[in-house]
């Protein structure tokens, strides 16, 4: 049965199953999961579940079930809560438990001290392998993902790296300093997390270390909690798209889903309007050729196409860190060229479909012309308004979908109308 | 200078500075990337820009330039090219680079064999820890990212892993048998990649052991390499809804960019033209109610928005792997009652403007009836369209944009102008 099922899946497994059901499982799921594993499962929940099961838990029980958990992941668990709460739960836990997690919970989430852990192995340089490897031997375990030994100083200046697989290959009379690694830098606390995803990509790396200003070590992240970061990041470029929040529960219950989309919308529906005001300005010319009310949407319609296209281009772009100041303006020309190459090809199509099934070759050339603006104005704004947002420090993200789709109808209708207006008088 | 900075660079860093760069620029700088190098760069680059410079080299370059980088990402460089091609430059290896090639060339891209190296480390459960640190001091050295040895039987099957952490804190005397780990199952070699990436996400591995149908080891995958499919998974997603490819170049030449956008743009003209058939049956109607023809669009962007959200959030949710047939009705009604209460509640918004606009309670109660229809409607179409998509094997993120813009304007125009043809008769 499902609590069998349950007892033996991974925590990671059992909070798959639980983002995946609908709102009303999930209480009972919730219930059937073991005391001990509660913490490793909330853990692994997405922000907005794990919230919703949090807030129905008592500090002291807070504090029960996040003992045994990573450092980085008691300090997420307890940004989440208000800060009073917090607190409560801080004075709940173990004298030990307690100091050491108030080393990182100042960090913001989206930092490197977000991300670090305190459960880094230290070493001095001037010792030989052999002392090290006895050292080790000491110890009841090694921490998960530790690929690294870090060297420090006598202040815990970070030096460099001993790698375990250099260790273990090495003559064990070399000294720490004649085999340790100083070539990879160590992060800054401050460092947003996308650029530590960034270097966690480029290099391979397994684990690094963080230090404050001083060169100070102050722990470690590794690449479980990076591979979250990156998944994050690559969500929120996808549903940020959309007006959406890439923390959204999927099975979050109708009213959530209703009112966390409704303000979207809202948006959309003023600058619908705008687009429909600019129709009424033409309501003569429709009036007499009615054909325009027929073909105005084509116009808008290619536009909004051939926009997200460029806005997606440019927002992934953006997310993967490619965009500079000397590549920018050759991105917004080339999209601009692309507008009018295939804004040229389409029209073609689109003005012979328009003249024949109108009988009339100048509703033909207007809807061609206004087809060119309109996918020169797609490409450009489509490149433009991201980089715009992002200077604004608006997520860039947002210029697509309502924002864009706003330009390229205005834009779109007042070019149609706009030149048949001119043309029927 | 360019050429001194791109010396000190890191292969990833430089392959990020290729794909950064506009077309004109990319020759000049890899020119000016050492011979070394070229290898480990090109292995960085993404698909297309990886392709481009291999075209113009000769095989016997391509095995030079090959030489050193571990066996997946040669077997990725290679499937790019022809088969003839491939066969040429595995021709100019040397025998025993060669021979490991041939061991993985053959699986997939897509698929465990695929994302698989040769370099696992293997030990037999009868050894004592003593006989396996000494067994490793023999090496030159150990591969990166390995953070187990491989436990297999003399016939080469795997049974179990001993982790690099165990081996250094446990007693030497012990046996591999007493402390081997047999939990983590091994991946088999067919596994799809997305498959693969979900397992290291939620057990955060560094590397899993890949075995044959027989359980005879093959290789391993590591961590590195599986961040970047989770990378081009997420890609996919967002691309894909704009009717893009992830592996696309962003700084890709303007005639190659139109081209690849163009089919897109085709298929929304032919869908265009279906919903501008639908508006001209209403030519009548429209003609003597002109408003009609400022405000239809509002009905039809109101739902494309609306889906396009429907879609996102469903695109994800399968991506993640969320959706199964226990939560998928859940998720379709779900859709609807949110069109539902945002359709009711927009709609008293509109009508209150239109009527006011227009003088007319009539077009303020035939617009909110639209709204509510074609707001369910983007709900139902949203949440249907993909998984229709998916179980048709097509990938659902197709159903954005294009194909549910048709869906919402078709229905928006039906029936806002069907319902006023019906009351102004
Ligand atoms: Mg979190
Ligand atoms: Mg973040
Ligand atoms: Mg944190
Ligand atoms: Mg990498
Ligand atoms: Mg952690
Ligand atoms: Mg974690
Ligand atoms: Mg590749
Ligand atoms: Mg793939
Ligand atoms: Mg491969
Ligand atoms: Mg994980
Ligand atoms: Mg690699
Ligand atoms: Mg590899
Ligand atoms: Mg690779």
């Amino acid at each position: 049965d499902v609590s069998r099922m349950l007892r033996k899946m991974e925590p990671a497994d059992a909070a798959h199953l639980l983002e995946s059901s609908p709102p009303r499982s999930r209480q009972v799921l919730w219930q059937l999961i073991d005391d001990d594993l509660q913490g490793e499962v909330l853990n692994e929940l997405g922000d907005e579940l794990q919230l919703e099961f949090l807030s129905a838990l008592e500090p002291a029980q807070v504090a029960q079930l996040t003992e045994g958990l990573d450092d980085d992941d008691v300090a997420d668990i307890l940004q989440q809560l208000p800060d009073e709460v917090t607190f409560e739960v801080l004075e709940a836990m173990d004298h030990q438990d307690r100091a050491r997690l108030e080393q990182v919970i100042f960090y913001a989430d989206d930092t490197a001290g977000g991300l670090m852990n305190t459960d880094a192995i230290t070493i001095r340089a001037d010792l030989t392998l052999d002392v090290v490897l006895r050292y080790l031997r000491r110890h009841e375990s090694i921490p998960e993902a530790t690929d690294n030994l870090i060297v420090v100083t006598r202040k815990d200046r970070y030096i460099g790296l001993l790698p375990l697989r250099t260790l273990l290959v090495s003559d064990p009379s070399h000294s720490v300093r004649e085999l340790m690694l100083t070539s990879q830098q160590a992060l800054p606390v401050d460092m947003p997390d996308d650029e530590v995803a960034r270097l966690f990509e480029r290099n391979d790396w397994v684990s690094a270390p963080v230090v404050d200003e001083d060169g100070r070590l102050l722990g470690r992240i590794t690449i479980d909690d990076v591979v979250d970061v990156i998944r994050e990041d690559a969500d929120h470029s996808l549903m940020a798209l959309a007006g959406l929040d890439e923390d959204e529960d999927t099975f979050a219950p109708v009213l959530r889903t209703a009112r966390r989309r409704t303000v979207w919308l809202g948006v959309n529906l003023v600058t619908a309007f705008l687009a429909a005001a600019v129709i009424s300005q033409f309501q003569d010319t429709i009036e007499r050729v009615v054909a325009l009310a027929v073909l105005m949407p084509i116009v808008a319609s290619m536009g909004g196409i051939a926009g997200t296209q460029s806005v997606t281009v440019l927002v992934r772009a953006m997310a993967l860190g490619q965009i500079n100041s000397g590549n920018r303006s050759w991105l917004i020309l080339r999209e601009a060229y692309v507008g009018i190459i295939n804004g040229l090809l389409w029209a073609v199509v689109v003005a012979t479909a328009a003249a024949l099934w109108f009988d009339s070759p100048a509703i033909g050339a207007i809807i061609a012309a206004a087809m060119v603006i309109n996918l020169i104005t797609a490409g450009l704004s489509g490149a433009v308004l991201p980089l715009l947002l992002q200077r604004l420090r608006i997520d860039p993200a947002l210029a697509g979908g309502v924002v864009l789709t706003t330009v390229t109808d205005v834009v779109g209708f007042v070019a149609f109308l706009g030149l048949a207006a001119a043309f029927y008088g």
